[in-house]
């Protein structure tokens, strides 16, 4: 992509609204706008990373063997009247009224609907385990919203929704996602440590919270430094092995780890000192086994083995990828941006030309442009004609894995710089290389 | 995917609400579940559509140098207010007030929000021309919606806005947006005639409809028969060739070519009988030039060259994805369900497995399976215990372009068939052949 083509609104001052790093980061390097209290448009820099955020949990969930669906955003209220949580859900649930009076809402998360989905075309073992996700809209009428995508109004999530004929068979439902999460955080270049968390409004008696460490985190959090050093699933990993997911949940499970709703000070001062952290940490995910609350008020009922109707065991799963991107900011970032990891990087490369309309400069990058391109990187190449010191720190803000600068003087002599954007690192190398380098 | 393992409800009996073929083929093929009244959830077989339509339109855009970014569905009232267009827009809009009492509406479109985004970024004519879109859904709180995603309250829909510094400028920003639509939807297997069209709501003085030709069309239509041979742009076309744009715009628009609103019966009398197409038709697109329709209350100002403020000049360009997928189905079906065009098809190919459990039947399927999806095809692979008729019936139902069956005795002789959907013609081939075939 040329930049003289592509829309990216560089902010060269702090937006003074923003209160954390990664609100302020993402307004600067134009990556979102706000156009209602906690309401965001994602410019074209921020909707690639959402695209390559949502690819990876798309690709978790589908190798965990959950099925993708849609269901809108606009729900009708009958339904929540059905589960009971109508009147109890409170002020976050934005409520509607359409044109014939009828009760309508925003969906702040899909239980009814995806059990409703379920009674009307279920009705035996046979057909189970199931799990439907999607990823949608949603919208959570906060008080006062904040932080940008962090605590947003209007947010996407991705919700996965099991079922399963016992509490069993749900138990492992709900290993499935965990271990899903596991390996989507860690693909998205973040160490997330599952923790028991309490279930709120969704219900149920088994909940995990996905926390990263991150200083400018929202909560208090408590953790075994044995969590530093587990080892995510590979991709290999199978979802069918029951015995096999149960293990690596035990294992992550095992060491001590709260936020501070759920810490318990007892357990905590047994902890040897050296292996403590405390830090401070941002929810990225939330899993929930709530067994029989929706399926039975919904009559969600399935026939088992025995010719027995029974409730069907549910259990909902989410992660907020607009959120996820503000909380791997969070992680990642220095004084002079954001550091992408490379899998959501919204290009691979930035290809600085420092003097478009040079016959070599221009040559080189074209070339370099045409090669790297066909290698298969997403490349941002800065063809436009602006101040050498506007170009570096456009470009480190916005925070690109490897940066290839070719100035004049180098192209003439065959020669372009490379920039590693994590480390700082520069090296020389011909312009014969640039491909090979960037691919190594 | 093995369908063993994939969501796909198929009904039966023909469901009694639809009344036109594809809301009745999208429902038996377990496409679609209706939620509330013009509110459906994609189930996975029509997400799977939904995900190829989309990315064939985000390609034409991207293309066609359109930047993709992602408004919020809920948007601020006090905009449309600058518009003036919060009190005209009628019930269509849905209506909305938050919990502080702000009101608020789901777009119905989204002139004035992307008006905003352009009027705080940019400034002068140097930045233009530019042009945004977003694949977001849209409410439209229709009376009486019906005819299933056809005509839905909740629906998806890609709109692109230009934004060009004087209307010349802005001409080729329309004639991009035509061109990129031609490819758009002969890349979807449809044939749509471009006509002259109404504003309404969204107002401006120039305007076209991309109609389809359908026999079960909601709207009369007229056209020449010079319009069927007409050839659309393959894509080496080039988009920042004003002339080269306009010539195809002005083949495509010289013949006669109008909906029942537009018709005018002296012109249409002087084309001779035998060249005269009078049909029914369905919009699949729309796109507007409307000058500075929201620029001017908006206040969206680029200096020009000359130094002075000018309103910026505007269109905007609308195709409904989810309404697409029924236009694809009117236009390609039979008695026995839907034919896919391939590049829409939700998978490429439907494996059948006579016998699962057979050990030749089981051993043939699997390799077949694996070397298919090895060749990047997309195999749905029945692997289920139910009846043959069942299984044919049930393939033929969702229209996979082609079906490769094997049953036991087959599978001992080496030999599968092959059944094209669209013909229907079958042949037996040796198994080592199969992905030869599926590639020819």
């Amino acid at each position: 992509m040329r930049l003289s083509r592509f829309f990216l609104p560089i902010l060269k001052e702090n937006p003074k609204e923003a209160e954390i790093v990664s609100h302020r980061l993402m307004l600067r390097a134009g990556m979102i706008r706000q156009q209602a209290a906690g309401s965001y448009t994602f410019l074209p820099l921020g909707k690639r990373v959402l695209d390559k955020v949502c690819a990876i949990i798309r690709e978790e969930q589908n190798r965990a063997g959950a099925n993708e669906i849609l269901m809108p955003t606009i729900q009708s209220a009958d339904l929540w009247r059905e589960s009971g949580r109508y009147d109890s859900y409170g002020k976050e649930m934005l409520r509607i009224e359409d044109r014939h009076g009828r009760d309508m809402l925003y969906g702040p998360t899909n239980e009814e609907v995806v059990t409703d989905i379920f009674r009307s075309y279920v009705r035996s073992y046979k057909d189970l385990p199931l799990n439907l996700y999607h990823i949608q809209w949603k919208f959570r009428d906060e008080v006062r919203p904040r932080f940008g995508v962090m605590r947003s109004r209007e947010f996407l999530m991705k919700d996965a929704y099991s079922f399963d004929i016992d509490q069993a068979s749900a138990e492992t439902a709900y290993h499935r996602m965990f271990v899903a999460y596991l390996r989507t955080f860690q693909r998205c270049g973040l160490q997330a440590i599952p923790m028991r968390a309490d279930t709120g409004p969704i219900g149920g008696d088994l909940s995990h919270e996905f926390i990263i460490l991150a200083s400018t985190g929202e909560s208090e959090v408590f953790c075994h430094r044995d969590f530093l050093g587990l080892k995510v699933p590979d991709a290999s990993v199978d979802f069918s092995d029951a015995a096999g997911l149960a293990e690596v949940v035990k294992t992550w499970t095992t060491p001590y780890a709260a936020t501070d709703e759920m810490h318990d000070e007892a357990t905590w001062s047994a902890v040897p000192a050296e292996d403590k952290v405390a830090a401070r940490g941002i929810e990225v995910g939330h899993i929930f086994y709530f067994g029989t609350k929706y399926s039975e008020p919904l009559k969600a009922l399935v026939t088992g083995p025995d010719g027995k109707e029974t409730p069907v065991h549910g259990g909902s799963y989410g992660i907020g990828p607009s959120r996820l991107i503000a909380a791997i900011i969070e992680a990642s970032h220095d004084e002079n941006g954001i550091v992408w990891p490379k899998s959501v990087a919204p290009f691979d490369v930035g290809l600085v030309s420092m003097k478009p309309g040079d016959a070599d400069c221009d040559a080189a990058c074209e070339t370099i442009y045409r090669e790297l391109e066909a290698a298969g990187f997403d490349v941002l190449y800065d063809d436009q004609d602006t101040r050498a010191g506007a170009k570096f720190a456009s470009m480190d803000l916005i925070g690109l894995p490897m940066q290839v600068i070719v100035g004049p003087r180098g192209a003439k002599a065959g020669e372009a710089e490379i920039k590693v954007r994590a480390t700082g690192e520069r090296e020389t190398i011909p312009l014969a290389s640039v491909v090979a380098r960037v691919s190594a």
